[in-house]
């Protein structure tokens, strides 16, 4: 596993500013997207360009695409609900459109209020709409892991979703555990079928730390052959069905783990967690990650202060 | 992986319980234990025979053992840092003696103020004590993965150690990562060699997620053949070395993900769960285990309450 290459896409300031309450003021969205981008990411899914109505969070998409400085080598990637927010995306310069629409009918009417093969349809005159341009298109296929409304989703079910996108010529596909629900054994089997099928598709894996089995899970998906992974700063994010639950996977964490096992991600740690340090005085609430708060494996620390007459007492004991 | 037996055992009412500044009544101990010794746990680590003015919050040790209602099956193990403790420990009937040490002299010192060498005696005549007697004796070895102070422990240094207990007959050892510094690498790297070199002794792993590493680590060291994990209800329990870190790894975000994947962990999950969710009332506060707010994976949620519309809106604009 030593030096084996994992890419790392930064999702906070879209999914997990798109649930905070208090607006982000625009600056504040772009100092920290700019020292993102000094980080070594593969990639940053700047904002959505969904309805201004719809995302108050995130009504400054036009602006913050305009304004932030991009890094050479870092994809800039923006959701694209539509083909009015393509309009957009494509003046916005997006060097990708993430593509977002749900496996389970149950969960693409209640989140995007139309059938799956409406959406099908509405991505796929987008993808046509892109064709010939230089925009690159990934397609997040949400629920792959299971429908908190309707339950166990056929990995058949994702893979022939995943097909017909295929058959569009996009580049990348993301398999979402939009609730939680995934489990190390199923990412391990979803990704394997899907690397077997789709050789050629950059897969990302977006999981969610829900239920804890965030970071096994990473795991699993990159024993199966996965070498990218959608993750939030601080761990930001949530999940509609689980008040109180813990978002997306957090980025210095999983970070921190991978670089411990000797996998290379790019990532310069000690700038995301300085990032990740400040998004509590940004969101104005704590955040799940773990290692902003408890600092790298490798930090050391002091001895109690009495350590030195603690020992003498000891080896006092022991001369008797 | 199917059916594959995991032993759990339940560290709450030591481990967590220890550290709250609360004490938590001694009726409400017996209950929460009574529950648990019906939910399916190999062994439960009730509380420790340390002097009650070193750890006030357990200072009713002895009437708590007089008190629950053993279940058969079940050991219940008590912490023993010496001989006094051992005569209190062995008045109160424990099945098995779990002591402690750590493999690094700085933690030793600073946690134990002694030197290695000298727990190392005084954990020796303990056990001499009661060989022929029907207690076993398990023995943790603290900073197995790491020392906060000292950094990295050599694996020769840990199994060292482990050596000189195998060699008193003690029925079982436990790897602790005491402050959280073990990664999955170094979980599967551990296992695998105290494994090859003691087959003959019980292994318990005993992480702590302070780093968002756990559920990743309990996977890695089950591949490297470990079968048996202790684990806190609710991810009670902590750090010194990191405030506002999580603790132990989380009873039911563990067995929810092992059981997920397949394996038999013995556990009953809804009571488990029903148990972890009394914890914020008894203790005061939150706890950082997952699964009690998300609930199950196989739990459903129901769609929204206008979704019958929203999909006849969308039927609707199919048929146009």
């Amino acid at each position: 596993m030593n030096g084996k290459r994992i890419y790392m896409q930064e999702v906070a300031t879209r999914d997990g500013f798109q649930i905070e309450q208090q607006f982000i003021p625009t600056d504040d969205k772009i100092a920290l997207i700019d020292a993102l981008s000094q980080a070594g990411y593969a990639k940053i899914e700047v904002t959505s360009f969904t309805s201004p109505s719809a995302i108050p969070a995130l009504r400054d998409a036009d602006e913050l695409m305009a304004r932030i400085a991009r890094v050479p080598g870092v994809v800039y990637t923006v959701l694209v609900p539509n083909a009015r927010g393509a309009e957009r995306a494509m003046a916005a310069r997006a060097d990708e459109f993430n593509l977002v629409m749900s496996v389970s009918e149950t969960h693409n009417i209640a989140n995007l209020r139309m059938t799956r093969e409406q959406s099908y349809q509405g991505l796929k005159s987008v993808i046509d709409a892109a064709r010939g341009t230089e925009v690159a298109i990934n397609v997040s296929l949400s629920t792959s892991f299971g429908c908190p409304m309707e339950g166990p989703v056929a990995h058949t079910e994702v893979l022939a979703w995943a097909d017909r996108f295929a058959q569009l010529d996009v580049r990348g596909v993301t398999l979402c555990d939009t609730t939680g629900m995934a489990d190390p054994r199923a990412a391990y089997e979803l990704t394997h079928a899907f690397k077997a099928r789709f050789p050629q598709l950059e897969l990302t894996l977006h999981f969610h730390n829900t239920r804890g089995m965030g970071g096994a899970n990473v795991l699993t998906a990159i024993e199966a052959g996965a070498n990218r992974f959608d993750a939030s700063l601080g761990g930001l994010g949530g999940c509609p069905y689980a008040p109180g639950a813990t978002g997306n996977i957090c980025t210095e964490d999983t970070a921190h783990m991978l670089d411990a096992m000797g996998y290379d991600t790019g990532l310069m740690l000690d700038r995301v967690i300085a990032a990740a340090r400040q998004l509590p005085a940004l969101i104005g609430h704590d955040i799940p990650g773990q290692v902003a708060k408890a600092g790298l494996i490798a930090e050391r620390h002091a001895p109690p202060a009495d350590f030195a007459a603690i020992r003498e007492r000891a080896l006092a004991r022991e001369a008797q």
